[in-house]
């Protein structure tokens, strides 16, 4: 299939829509972002890669980063985790902290923020100080680039307005479900959040997901197949906060976004793509991102169903 | 892949098992099927066709049917279907009817009671009082059986003590999200609920998921591509009430159970399966039922991720 | 305190609300009132009367009625009616279902719909399908009125119209807290609603609980003295819905709202009052009502407080 | 009528409760009391005071400094208060966090830990770091004793272990209701809830609101008398958590629990009561002592209703 060409009918196709959505604006530092980028890459196993826009421009990435704690956490715990994070859609967002309240403190699954947060928790508790090095030598491997960091004024200005995640990590804290001092973990999962990376990056990062566990760069196997499998699913069930069903309905692939507008999927077995939009729609998934990716599903046949 | 010796083996190491769960009691009728049994069916698209138990042997296919319906009102309505009704997963059973009520009487999919009643009353809208007859010969094609019919014991039984399912389309009426006489909407639904089948039919029956619409027995197309591909993705994220995301995680594929002690699952553009064990799960679903699938896909490796 | 000067001076001052509120229109048959319609009486024990407007006029007292059938149920079960109802504030509207979901069918309180329906199921159990018979039998004594009875046309319309009762009915009886047969019982909750008094009846009526269980009319005790204070405290505490703390924040005395615009207060050992002006506020509740209440509790310091 | 006298037949009927209950364990400091303690003080506007136990023994008055702060800032921004915080019961403790989602972060009332946490920020935008001193100085006044402070271990404890108060002030701070910073609101809130009175302090220290905003000893007015009124009516609807209606239902007096174990009453217009016993009931209210005003509303007849 002649995917860069699909890649650019797409990005005529979403022209029309640069007048809707609008960018995160929770934190100073992202709401200063150019709103109206369009950014898109596909990666193949052999490392073929298509691209539009500048694939090598960097964005935080968000939520995104919660696949790459999972996934280590789920490396390391296996089942045990199990305990302490669920693996259930959230429902709504007016349900996350009623959920908590209802579940004793067990969040309904890792890719809503308490979910992440206890996840994050289960790291440092065997990282220690060293935990947000851990997570960050893991991106730098899977991304196969060593340059990546995180972007400070962005970390700061969660840190100074993460309200409702310090609501989160007390709640969930007051039901034992957090075993680290709640400053380490909240500043851990701050950092991870704020790592930037470009729409290149995430799609090789996503190459060990999307090929049942391997890194077909380097044929390292990083975790295996069934958790590759399972993290799959997960991003298939619960990867867009409640817009989770509608994105597995029209697109049909296991995806994660990030309010800070990038979209991560894999077809199993055959590629993984990330698309980067900042405009978001209601449920602070990108909007065009979605769009793309619908569309890309819809000229390749490549959905999972 | 053998697949006869495959289903043999998950027989005998599903024995063990036989001692959990409960058979559905909340009607009489239900509570008085063997809660030893087991019976399981696969079938591929070329009318090949593997079983273990006794794969003629009837039950009633209670939830299984809203797939049926769904696909006849997603035909008829297309995208206006989602204005009465959604399809996110529904978070836990605790929400059901606060859902409701918090977003004005949309249930968030068809595959909860209160969303097929929806799917059902849409139905009514064009058939009237032939609905029921409509939706079952649709069921006789697909299941490729002109002697399938519903058990008129259960179908009393239900609308005895039906209490929960009145209190929902009473309250969904009440945002005007019915549009047909109450008695009318709740007595074809209770009959379609009350349809008896075996795990052999229900197989044949998701053949046109399967296979993108059409029914490969008689190559007529039933629904289209796009739409037997949605219909995939909904059993996938909402098939289980609120075990979705755990059969999604464990078996990983779309499937739809049935508080009778059914599952159907489908392998798109491979097959489809049906397994019958009445004993439950604390979330409602067949308990050796949702093991054996489990232990399907293990040993074929065809979850969809 | 020279009370009929007080009325008239609240009568002057309410009129610059009058283009406030909004009439009940749920029910066709209560939408067709004179919107604009002020009326309230004040009685002493002696006798003596005092009153603005046509105290003679008549309308639908709908959720007054509940503190005669609660009334009637504690006298006839005592403490064991507990068992199938609660003495607590509801909170807000919004929680009605889930709140029955969480509590397993144990209505919050009787002013409540769910909590009064199941009052009046208690003495369906009693008195069968003389139970209405009972009830108006009842409120024609303590109203000192044997002419008092229902209007048909708005009973008619609760019925083809209320469908959250409906659902609430069902909803109770799917935890067994519905003993009785549910037409009967509904039947019987929306005549009683349905019921047609004038402010002159009400405040009458309301006389054996502010005189500590005993009409001082004809100096028959119809509940004990503890079991007077009890209701007049859940008028207090739950009377207005999710405006009750409002109403004793502001009001002071124990009060019962109904939609059809009628509020009915007392004033423990001293008085009776009944207002009457359908405009409702967001809450339900008459709007000039509660105003003019405020105004009497200001003007003459009788706030319990 | 002997109050002194039906104290000491109370204290002897409340002793065969001394094996039900359970000391709040949350924080340690609190848990290591001596459970099997009864005191109770009356006090008359004209200084006579009656009480049995040790009336001058110090205990953690936890709560009932929410009644303090309410007053002291309903004196000072009057109806504008409640636009920061409301005066509705607030159902069970299970809605606390999904009521301040749903109503942006508004509690419901100041007497649970998320309005009086906002009361408190209120008196900090006013008194900055003098916050705590103030509402101290008031204290000594109205308990007419310059010695009254906080215990610091029992702060110390809060501080560390109060995960959930966390919880609760960054959620409303997510809402742009807390005003100043956390660390400054909190610990003035967990340092007023540290103040050791006696039931003597505390009889006297509520004089105020039961003579109408006027301290009998002193004559001078703290509030007026509509606030004064106000006060009482909320500690009647919202003074004992989901038990306010029960309280309200079975003493019928104004009061105002709080964890460590006291209970502050008033009678309007003719006594303040102050009870301490630190055995708590399922909702975290002193089960002897609401046991023992509820024997003394019976044996006096003084319920406002």
């Amino acid at each position: 299939m002649n995917y860069q060409a699909i890649l650019e009918e797409i990005e005529k196709e979403i022209q029309a829509l640069f007048s809707e959505g609008k960018v995160a604006d929770y934190i100073p530092a992202l709401a200063k972002v150019d709103p109206n980028q369009f950014i898109m890459s596909v990666r193949l196993f052999d490392g073929t890669s298509f691209g539009v826009g500048d694939v090598n421009s960097k964005f935080s990435i968000q939520s995104i980063s919660k696949v790459f704690t999972f996934t280590l956490a789920l490396h390391q715990y296996g089942r045990d985790l199990y305990q302490r994070v669920g693996h259930e859609p959230s429902g709504d967002p007016f349900n996350s902290l009623v959920q908590l309240e209802y579940e004793n403190g067990i969040p309904r699954n890792p890719f809503i923020n308490a979910g992440a947060i206890v996840t994050t928790d289960t790291l440092v508790s065997i990282h220690k100080k060293y935990t947000f090095k851990f997570i960050l030598d893991f991106i730098k491997k899977v991304a196969n680039d060593d340059t990546i960091t995180y972007d400070k004024d962005i970390y700061k200005s969660e840190l100074e307005n993460g309200f409702k995640n310090f609501a989160l990590i007390n709640m969930i804290k007051s039901y034992n479900n957090i075993h680290n001092k709640i400053d380490t973990v909240i500043n851990t999962y701050f950092k991870q959040c704020s790592i930037m990376m470009s729409t290149s990056q995430l799609a090789q990062s996503m190459q060990y997901i999307a090929n049942h566990g391997v890194n077909p760069l380097t044929n390292e196997r990083l975790i295996s197949i069934s958790k590759a499998k399972r993290t799959s699913s997960l991003m298939l069930t619960c990867g867009h906060y409640d817009a989770s069903g509608d994105f597995a309905y029209k697109v049909g692939l296991p995806g994660k976004s990030g309010v800070g507008g990038g979209i991560v999927a894999i077809v199993p077995q055959k590629m993984s793509i990330c698309v980067y939009s900042p405009k978001l729609n209601a449920q602070g998934n990108s909007l065009i991102g979605t769009k793309a990716l619908e569309l890309f599903t819809s000229k390749t046949g490549l959905s999972i169903f």
